[in-house]
């Protein structure tokens, strides 16, 4: 289903500088046999329900809302923001069409709305026709302030339009008992499904989250699970030389130690290009924190980084050759791609070594020649091989990321499932917005601003506003 | 026109660790006044021509064909990588509509394939209509093994459907006098602009490689060098504080000497998403590099990130706010944006303090909130803030950073010009792919290949081939 080839991780293959030796991978055969029983323990205690995602086996409710949505919409929009929205955006551009193919699927069109730019959402809905269009509303606490904003919004452009069966267009999911939009489930009869408890935004693809606008869009969600579980055995093995998670778990673990703080994730695959989005949030989110476990200030974790192959040849390869030693690359290559073969070209005599070979070995002849001009110029890479795109190797995938890196939150001796930073950007927003009770945030910021000395620099005629 | 706020850049509000303090800057006063004699020498010695693009007066046969194409097509196709398609991308989404306006426009839709995946370009031409689509091959060499790849893909599709006239889909935007595209302008006659000599892809937005498919998809291209132009006194004025190239140039590189080798640009527009990714490729290829101008190893160069607000403070935020002290960022605003109201929601007294509310409002406060949020966190940041998005301040913009780019290149002291690392992986792949030429490369590759020692995690079934 999907190889993971490590070698150019290796001090033998990349030198001492980023490279890990056999030893140090040794070393840590014995850790990972006791994280891996903590992990264990927690998951049988309830607290790490994600890994049980893929075996689920309720989802006839979520197929068959599913089913009647699809029915009903040409489009099918969700709002949601991060996590919410993160992993439906990845899986929807590997599994379904590149190019738009608007009245030739009997699917709904699914699109993401993941912002609050006004131009974003303003443009989207204008080319949108509130008689068909369907909202998927994704709020776990149902506060989230990007989110209800959007739905409010949303809520009152297909009010205008369809009257007193506007709610008909909208699906909450959210938390199955608590917060905002589960009382307007309960009390004013919008369709909803639960976030099950447990799951933080992050790891929630396999959840409805991602599962109801996934199949809405004609997905096969339980290819999805069955490819997930099918990787489950191998991704909970406690031998570090037999599991793929914690294998690649330690590799980027000891490598960020030796200083490749930064971590690129490179696709050769326009379908898997944002695989690295989604990947970006959970790999940051989950590793980048101030504290450790036991209390201590560590400021601690990688920066992950995406990008694309081949097209990224052309405009950060030059950094990672040649640039500080800061970087490891994890490129993902698929096999089975469509067939579309260079002509021979008579007029072109210099391109006629082109003629007759595929695209498709062009773009991993281009991929190997960086995973080897990297490794030579002593930049360690790795390579996640899928056999092909479908829902199967995707499942597999995304589940390997999450047990690697729930593995390595252990290993960075970090929670993996808090994200405390960015409170106070929701609460200094919360101020200048006016909301009730943040009174006192509001006086603090404004004293502080004033204390910043600003420093401004007009360009051209000074801005008005 | 725009402002350029580094408040939160300074030691005084940030602190010492990554701060910049003024006392430091006041130092690169003189350093400043003679990088810019130097910048203007080379100028003057033609060594530098993107300086003068923005008062170039013969943009008429440009301006013809570019209305000639648009009569003649529904979809204009740009082929190309890297500086050949960045600048394209990111200045379309600023100006064109978000969402495709297939039949509502009077202008070509423009597609930019910067990739050989075939799985992307076989789902685009499968979606496009050969008789109505032009395309724009851009390679200044003509040997970007890429573009001449998808270049005999699409002639032969177009050839296929339209025979004898397929030359009239294709336009040839290369070296005025030399390599393979120029040979067949002149040979077989396929209209042609020239990418004018000195002028390195990243550097080519305001060349035909931008302005000719851009014209094409209605966009003011005359606007776009206005608005360069104008701020072209501004970022040749030899004084650090009121050049806002210069002075973000030196406070990227103070902040990056103190240890912030990440750099994150974040607008807060999804109309100018792309922006960030045009700047990656900018400030990534250009002073990432191996050599100093001396010859000196250094292994220097800052590593730009993309991330787009809001939605990444739902992502990236807390690896920005809690993480290693190694990134500042710079923000992107738009004062003036669509007028989009959050309704009033009387059944929902939670979210009552944003109703009557804008998103736009919303959207700047969030920017505001993060900013202060990483400054009082110790993390650098500043912000960019357009009046509007227009073809003058796009154009404006995109000229700062190409200054602030060069300018940057001779702070660290490296040719920002060039590329040389890129070379490794063209060779190896010229060697894969039986270039002519390149056996003895193939020989090397294979060998270094079986002395790396292999090592692969197989999951699941074996990968067949």
């Amino acid at each position: 289903m999907l190889n993971f080839d490590y070698a150019y991780m290796m001090a033998d293959v990349v030198g001492p500088k980023l490279g890990v030796t056999t030893a140090e991978l040794d070393q840590k055969l014995e850790p990972t046999r006791n994280i891996h029983a903590k992990l264990q323990r927690a998951r049988q205690e309830g607290a790490l329900p994600f890994y049980d995602l893929p075996f689920q086996d309720d989802l006839e409710p979520l197929l068959e809302l599913a089913g009647e949505i699809s029915g009903k919409f040409t489009t099918f929009v969700v709002l949601g923001i991060g996590g919410s929205a993160l992993g439906t955006s990845a899986i929807a551009r590997a599994l379904l069409p590149l190019y738009d193919t608007a009245g030739k699927s009997s699917r709904p069109r699914l699109l993401v709305l993941d912002n609050v730019d006004p131009d974003g959402i303003g443009a989207a809905l204008e080319s949108l026709d509130p008689d068909t269009t369907g909202f998927c509303v994704i709020s776990k606490s149902g506060t989230t302030v990007e989110t209800m904003s959007q739905f409010l919004v949303c809520r009152e452009w297909v009010k205008g339009a369809v009257g007193t069966t506007y709610r008909e267009h909208f699906v909450l999911i959210t938390d199955p008992v608590a917060g905002v939009l589960r009382q307007l489930a309960n009390d004013e009869g919008y369709p909803s499904l639960p976030v099950p408890a447990g799951v933080g935004g992050r790891f929630s693809v396999f959840t409805p989250v991602g599962l109801l606008p996934l199949a809405v869009a004609g997905i096969d969600v339980q290819g999805l699970l069955a490819g997930a579980a099918s990787i489950c055995p191998q991704c909970t093995c406690p031998e570090l030389y037999d599991n793929p998670a914690y294998l690649n778990g330690v590799l980027q673990y000891l490598s960020y130690t030796k200083g490749a703080n930064i971590n690129v994730m490179m696709p050769y695959s326009d379908r898997l290009r944002d695989v690295a989005d989604w990947y970006r949030q959970l790999w940051a989110e989950s590793l980048g924190k101030k504290q450790d476990l036991s209390g201590k200030t560590v400021f601690v974790g990688p920066t992950p980084i995406n990008a694309l192959g081949a097209t990224d040849q052309h405009s950060q390869l030059q950094l990672y050759m040649e640039g500080p030693y800061d970087k490891n690359v994890t490129f993902l290559t698929v096999d089975e791609q469509r067939q579309v073969v260079i002509p021979e070209a008579a007029d072109i005599p210099e391109l006629a070594y082109l003629g007759g070979q595929s695209l498709s070995s062009l773009l991993h002849n281009e991929q190997k020649a960086t995973a080897i001009s990297l490794a030579r110029a002593g930049r360690p890479n790795c390579t996640i091989r899928l056999q092909a795109i479908n829902p199967e190797t995707i499942g597999a995938l995304f589940y390997l990321f999450e047990v690697q890196t729930v593995f390595a939150g252990a290993l960075f001796n970090v929670d993996p499932l808090d994200q405390p930073g960015v409170e106070s950007g929701k609460v200094i927003t919360s101020a200048l917005m006016g909301r009730p009770g943040f009174e006192q945030s509001r006086q603090d910021v404004e004293k502080w601003e004033i204390n910043a000395k600003s420093r401004v620099l007009t360009v051209g005629q000074p801005l008005i506003s």
